[in-house]
């Protein structure tokens, strides 16, 4: 029954928006304007170029929203190696752990990244091949003959995203075919994407394969409009000019828009926006519904193809007040329609009541959790030790079976929608020779969501300032991992002399955060 | 990696559902109501009842749209055994053919089909067991204890659909659950159901499962309203006052909602219709668009778990013309989301160019494809010679990728919605003592959108009416089998005296059909 088994690949449905929706467009970058035929044709041809360079091992890319990434999570596939879309806000040693640690044999990059890159290969011994997008690439692509590697094994390495979730080491989540194309259609059902639609990227595409909208925009044959940069002035001129219908973001980037100089309510049908990285504010969610914004909150990981679960809308809460609106809707919601099976459990991993007040960690197991980490099989195995890929999320699960986060059992910060692991930071905090002890934890930002906060005790005698222990860390991570404040300090310690966390989170910080990526 | 391979079924969405939207309203018949933690509960409990009554063999159900057909799509498949939903206008004849050829073990009906399952049952040698909808059913459920097979294999035989598409006798078309779970996705992603939905059960669910709605709109946690009869009046009350959002039908549905005395437009927001079966004709659109209805043309066969291609509505058509408009949306369109290869061949197997004018057969395959016919490897191998399922529709594919039907290969009449096999007919005639000879062919109706028309030659010196013919037919097939009209004349030959049905059809019919079931 050969004639019905079509191996499950996310790179199959731009052969179909190809076949169905050849002639319209499926790119807009800046100048640039693609139909499906010709996105269809350069993937091809980025596949015929990067196969023989390729020698079997991964390829990297290191670039802003472009037409390039996109073009490279089919191409990638179709040269039959997976993606490696590396986070553009890392620093150069970051960066080259994770195309040391993938083993990438090519890095795709774009001209803004060029001191980075140089920076990377001269630290590396074995430098990947440089592929320069612009004239270089286009060249390439001219050069090359269209090629696509035939998937045969649908739980196929697809891509590794790196995550700094839950320790101060990125860690490759591996992508398989399957998952990602499951996961596409379910953000087609869930956002409703159509051939009418216009999709602009506001989430970076190095998050989680973009949430999967690579593909899932592709599936539905609609359009992507790229975004290098989230500018609220150019975001507010794209959603007039290009007609933009749907667009996904941290509550960050709702705020930038919500609050530009530029914000006028939309005159046409509402914009529809999926959001995740943190719970919307109900203030927030109360000026995008006046702009015309509906928003969705989902709630996901890198280690399930982003959004697995979704705060989904019910009819029958059309009529509460918007104070009430906004408190259902920054709950995380419910498994996706592809996500069977999403339970809260006690640490014997048994289910807690459905009361709303019984808190468990956030477990979950599907076609859309990952293959494991890259060569970590230990890492693996911890993250799901029996079947059930565990979140690191505690939460509680509510009577009617949505789910809202509590606390973290991991110690992340989500900042501006990306995670930084408190210890990595306490760790190079704890490098500078006047630090004794340090603490480093999550406070409210108004524009970041989260930033971190760092509790220092300083050396008998010595002595260092705030902006000197900042500039110690940016010197060795990336910029938006650095502290924001620094306060020096005894830290509050258990009996057995463990710092207290929590009594410093609860001078700064109540309630519950979630994230994705 | 277990913890990532959940197989693909369409029961795991009711799982799912139960889960996510326990608490709302799933299923909406009549009198009853239930939620969705209701419905699992009762097809858990209907899979506990049935499976020690199956033995393991398939469970036929004979009933209209009721809760009860619904409950089965579920609660078979987790009795571990699989679903046959027969279809309610079939003669007794048909209907024992049918059961025994599937070795159904059970044959759950509903009581309106009291006489016809004493007639089947009193015609067979082992009649199945009968469960009848009512009392027994509810006893049956209460007594039962909760179960669920779990499907470990998820190519496993799920339905099977019998078709009388293209020779006289049903073949039973087997579905597996992979397809029926993609399928569902597709159906959710291309009419946009959402929890807030409620869909009518305007399409019988014996046509391809419903084409796979019973699944999807499970999947998107909406709401079943159930319908047993097509009354335009009840239609038009329930989308008042359900708020029904979406329905399903063959233009004959269209048809009798449009010019019903109730038709009035909708004050809401736009009902979603999906048609198939054959195209909609420009007038019944335009009717349709100006009460509010927003119709979706759909492709499909009863081998493709139904809709396999959707005419994918371009937001450029907007501007056009009313007329254009429905010429453009009465095309077959394209594959469906989960479709990638479509293709429209010659007798060689190659594809025919991109003109709207050279016509060759549609092929296809992918994951929703049947495994094959039941206990018919010829006609299996007939149908899928090389890999692509042959539809046996002819068709043109236009510049713009967009499929359209010119002719059909195989003889079949498609009425209302349902398929005739014209060679069934002409045999039922031609058993007649007084025929000589006969041929019969579709001609289009304004009610069905096509009817049977017999055209006979009588022996000589015999004679016979035009009622006598339609009542011995009507005596042998279901009762919308038998011809319309009865024409006594010689028929048109070929010089080797092969009859000519392109003649008769010239005169009666021009241009192209297209079905779903």
């Amino acid at each position: 029954m050969d004639h019905c088994i079509e191996p499950l690949t996310p790179v199959s449905f731009l052969d179909r928006a190809a076949a169905a929706h050849g002639d319209r467009t499926a790119v807009v970058d800046g100048e640039h304007r693609f139909t499906y035929t010709e996105l269809h044709e350069r993937c091809r041809r980025l596949a015929g170029a990067l196969a023989p360079l390729a020698h079997g091992r991964p390829v990297a890319v290191l670039a802003p929203n472009t037409h390039v990434l996109l073009e490279a999570n089919f191409g990638v596939p179709w040269a039959g190696v997976p993606l490696v879309a590396v986070n553009t806000r890392l620093s150069a040693g970051e960066v080259a752990y994770i195309l040391g640690h993938s083993n990438s044999s090519v890095l795709v990059h774009d001209p803004v990244f060029d001191d980075l890159v140089d920076e990377v290969c001269a630290s590396m011994d074995a430098p990947p091949h440089r592929i320069r997008a612009g004239a270089q690439y286009e060249a390439l692509l001219a050069d090359a003959s269209p090629a696509a590697y035939v998937v045969d094994d649908e739980r196929g390495l697809l891509s590794i995203n790196y995550t700094s979730g839950t320790t101060g080491r990125p860690k490759g989540v591996m992508y398989h075919h399957r998952g990602a194309y499951l996961q596409a259609l379910a953000m087609v059902g869930h956002t409703g994407l159509t051939p009418s639609a216009v999709h602009l990227w506001t989430l970076p595409m190095f998050h989680c394969n973009g949430w999967c909208f690579p593909w899932a925009v592709t599936a539905a044959g609609a359009t992507h409009v790229c975004l290098p940069r989230v500018d609220p002035a150019e975001v507010w001129r794209l959603i007039r000019e290009e007609g933009v219908t749907h667009l996904n973001g941290a509550p960050t980037v709702l705020s930038m828009l919500a609050y530009a100089k530029e914000a006028e309510p939309l005159t046409g049908p509402p914009v529809k926006v999926a959001t995740g990285g943190a719970p919307p504010s109900p203030a927030i969610l109360r000026r995008m519904g006046e702009l015309g914004f509906d928003v969705t909150h989902l709630y996901g990981l890198t280690e399930t193809f982003g959004p697995v679960m979704i705060c989904d809308w019910r009819p029958e809460w059309n009529g509460l007040d918007a104070g009430e609106q906004a408190r259902l809707k920054a709950r995380q919601g419910v498994g996706n329609m592809i996500s069977c099976a999403v339970r809260v459990v006690t640490d014997g991993g048994a289910d807690v009541p459905r009361d709303g007040a019984s808190v468990g960690e956030i477990a979950l197991r599907g076609n859309n959790v990952m293959l494991g980490y890259l060569d970590d099989p230990e890492a693996t195995a911890a993250a799901i030790p029996d079947g059930w890929f565990r979140t690191g999320d505690l939460g509680v699960i509510h009577p009617d079976g949505y789910v809202e986060l509590r606390d973290r059992s991991k110690d992340v910060i989500i900042s501006g929608g990306e995670n930084i692991a408190s210890v990595e930071v306490e760790q190079a905090i704890a490098d500078h020779p006047a630090v004794l002890e340090v603490a480093v934890i999550a406070v409210p930002d108004e524009k970041w969501g989260e930033v971190a906060a760092a509790y220092v005790t300083l050396q008998d005698g010595a002595s260092a300032s705030e902006e000197e222990i900042i500039a110690h860390v940016r010197e060795r991570l990336a910029r938006f991992k650095a502290p924001k404040t620094v306060t020096f300090t005894d830290l509050p310690k258990t009996s057995t002399g463990k710092i207290q966390k929590f009594v410093l989170r609860d001078e700064a910080w109540k309630g519950s955060a979630n994230r994705i990526g």
